[in-house]
C-alpha cells in the first residue's frame, strides 16, 4: 500500500501524492524564456527604402514598446512564480494543471502584445491585453492559495504573514491592470503606457514597501 | 572491462549501460516549453481594416481553440513523461531512442494544429491530426512498457497495480482519439470539441477515479 | 594565489580553471530542443483550394521526409554529446568555446534542411546540407580530442578501448555523410534517402556492434 | 520574524533576502539558446528559379555573417554571466531584476541584427546594433559591481584582482563596440568585420592574455 503511494499510476489519482517540484520549475523557465524571447519577433520592419530606415524604425516604435512592457510584465509574474517555489517543496496533481493554465495563459502574451501594438487604437485590443494579463494573475493567485492551503506541500504550514503577503502581491498586478483597461478605453494610445508603470511598482523597493504598508492598514 | 562499462564508447552499445536520466528530462522540458508556447503562433491575425477588429479576432477563433485544445492535450503527455520518471531511475541506450520517438511525434503538434484550424471543415485534416496524437500516446505507451520490463531502469520491478495503472494511462487517450477521429470523419467542424473532451478525464479527479475503476473491472 | 585559481576572473584567462559542465549541458539541451523543434517550422502548406489538402499534403511530402531525417541526424549528434559528458566532468575555456562552436554549427541545421527541401533537386543544395552536418560531426570529434588529452577534466585517463570508441562514433558519420553528399550529386533527389540511411547505423543495436567490430580490425 | 526573512513573500521587499541562484542560470540558458538559435531564421532565401541556387545562396551572404557573428557576440556574454556566477552563490531582488535587464537586451540582438544585415549600407543600422551590445556589456557591467559590492551574495568578499579582471572583462568589448560603430559610420559596409574581430580578444588564449597584462599597467 505503502509502495503504491510512490507509484507514478497513482500520483494523478490521488491529489495528496506528492512530487518533487524541479520539473516544474524547468518548464517555466523554459516557457518564459521562449515567450519573452519571442515577443521581439513581433517587431516586423517594414519594407521600406533604404535611405528611409529612421522613418521606418520610429513606425516600429510601438511595437518596441510593446515587448519592453510585455518583457517587464512577465518578469512580475516569473518572479513571483519562482518566489513562491523558495516555499514551495512538493507538487501534487491539481498543483501541476494549475501551473499548466498559468503556463498556458502567460504563452498568449505574444499574441495579445502583438495585437495591442498593432491596433493600438482599438480599446477592444486593450481589453484583450489587459484581459490575458489579469488572468495569468489570478491563476497564479489560486496556484498560491492552493499550495498555501495545503500545508504538505510547504513542508508545514507558512506564517499569515508570508501567506497574506504573496496573495497581496499576486492580486496587486491585476488590479492595476483594471485600471489600465480603463485607461484604455478611454484613450487607447496611452494606455500601454499605463501598464508600463505597474511594474515599477514591483521593482523599486520603496514602492514595495509602500503597497506593502498600505495593505496591512 | 568493469570500467569499459562505464564508459561513454559503451553508451549505446551495450543496453545494459545505465545513464542518469537528467538530460533526457530537461530535454523532455526544452522541447515541450517550445511546443506549447510556439502554438499561439499559429494564431494569425488576417490584415484588416482596424475598426473591424472585433470580426477579424472572431476570425481566429478556430486557431485560439485550437491552441488551447492542442496544449492540454499535450499537458497530459507532458505529465504522463514526467510521472514516469518518477518511477524511472536510469535510461539506456534504447529508452533514449524511444524518448526521442516520442519527442519527434510531440513536434509534429504544432503543423498538424495549424493544419486542422486552417481546414476545419475536412476530415483528412482531422485523420492528421488525430493520428499524431495516437502515435504520440503509442511511443509513450512503448516507452512504458520497455522500462517497466527492464527492472534494473527502475530500481526493481514495480507493483503490478502501478505498470497497469500506467499502461491504461497511456493508451486512454489514444482510444478517445480514435473515437473523436471518428466523429471528426461524420462532421469535422466538431472534431475540436471532442478532442477537448478528452483532457477533462485527466484533470478532473473523480473522472479519472472512474475511468481506474472501470479498467479494473 | 590559490584564491585566484578560483576565481572567474581567470576562468578563462588560464586554460586549466576547471568549471563544472552542468551549464554546458543545459545550454545543449536548449539549443537541441529548439532547433529539433523548429525543423517543423519549414513544413508550410501552400495556399490551396480545402478540397484540395490531399494534394496539398502530397506537396510537403519532401519537406516532411527533410524533418523527420534532420531531427533524427540532430539526434545522434545530442546523444554523441549527452555521452562524452557522461565522462567529461569539468569544462575549462577551450571546452567552452568547442561547445559553443558545436551549437553554432547545430544551429543552422534548420537553414540546410529549408534548403535542401526547397531545392531538393539542386546537388549545390546536397552539398550545403551535407557539409553542415559533416562540421557539426568534425566539431564534436575535436571536442572529444581535446577532453580525453586532458585528464583533468575527465577525472584521470580514459582506457583506450573508451577513447577509440569515442573517436569512432564521433567519425562516422560524417564519412557515411561524404558518401551521402556523392550520392546526391550524381541524383539529388535520392540524397535524403542516403542522409536517412546514416542513424540506422546508430540506433539499431546489431548495426552498431557490426562497425564496432570493424573498426577493431 | 526571522521565520518571514526566510519567506517568499518579503524575498522581493528585503533586498537581503537571499535566493538560490539556479532558476536564473535556468533562464538565462533558455534564452541564450533560443536567441543564438534564432539567429539563424533571419537567413531568409529570396525566391529565385532553382537553376540560380548559387546566386541565391551568394545573396544571404551578409545574413550569414551577420548569425555568425552574432552568435560568437552572445556567447561572450553568455561566457560572461556564467563565469560570474562561479563565484555569485545567492541572488537577491536587485540582482535578480539586474539579469532579467540583461536578458532583455539580449533578447533584442535578433532584432538588431537583422536590422544590420537588411540595412547593411546605412549607418544608422551599425548604430543600433552596436548600441544594443554596448548595453548588454553594460548591464552585465553593473551585474558583476552589484554582485561584488555585497559580499553576502558571493560568501564573503571576493579578492580584488578577481573583482578587477571581471569588470575589465565586462568593459572590454562595450569599448570595442564604441570603436566598431565608429568605423561603421565611416564605412557601414565593413562594420560587421570590425564586429567580428572583438570575439578573437575573448577567445584566443594569448590575446587574452595580452590585455590583461595591460589592464595591470
Amino acid at each position: 500500500m505503502h509502495h503504491e503511494n510512490d507509484a507514478a499510476g497513482e500520483a494523478d489519482a490521488n491529489p495528496h501524492n506528492l512530487l518533487p517540484t524541479n520539473r516544474i520549475e524547468a518548464l517555466c523557465d523554459g516557457v518564459f524564456a521562449i515567450i519573452m524571447t519571442l515577443l521581439v519577433f513581433d517587431i516586423r520592419l517594414p519594407d521600406s527604402p533604404p535611405d528611409q530606415l529612421a522613418i521606418t524604425l520610429r513606425s516600429v516604435w510601438t511595437s518596441f514598446l510593446g515587448y519592453v512592457v510585455s518583457f517587464l510584465l512577465l518578469s512580475i509574474y516569473w518572479m513571483g512564480h519562482r518566489s513562491q517555489y523558495q516555499l514551495i517543496r512538493f507538487a501534487d496533481h491539481n498543483l501541476h494543471w494549475l501551473n499548466l493554465l498559468f503556463f498556458a495563459l502567460a504563452g498568449m502574451i505574444p499574441f495579445s502584445t502583438g495585437l495591442l501594438a498593432h491596433y493600438n487604437d482599438q480599446w477592444l485590443a486593450v481589453v484583450v491585453y489587459g484581459l490575458n494579463l489579469i488572468l495569468i494573475g489570478v491563476a497564479l493567485y489560486f496556484h498560491w492559495r492552493y499550495a498555501v492551503g495545503h500545508p504538505e506541500l510547504t513542508d508545514g504550514p507558512l506564517p499569515p504573514e508570508v501567506v497574506r503577503f504573496g496573495t497581496i502581491r499576486c492580486l496587486l498586478a491585476p488590479v492595476c491592470y483594471v485600471v489600465a483597461i480603463g485607461v484604455g478605453i478611454l484613450d487607447p494610445r496611452i494606455s500601454l503606457f499605463a501598464f508600463a508603470l505597474v511594474p515599477f511598482l514591483y521593482i523599486i523597493p520603496p514602492l514595495q514597501r509602500m503597497w506593502l504598508h498600505l495593505a496591512r492598514l
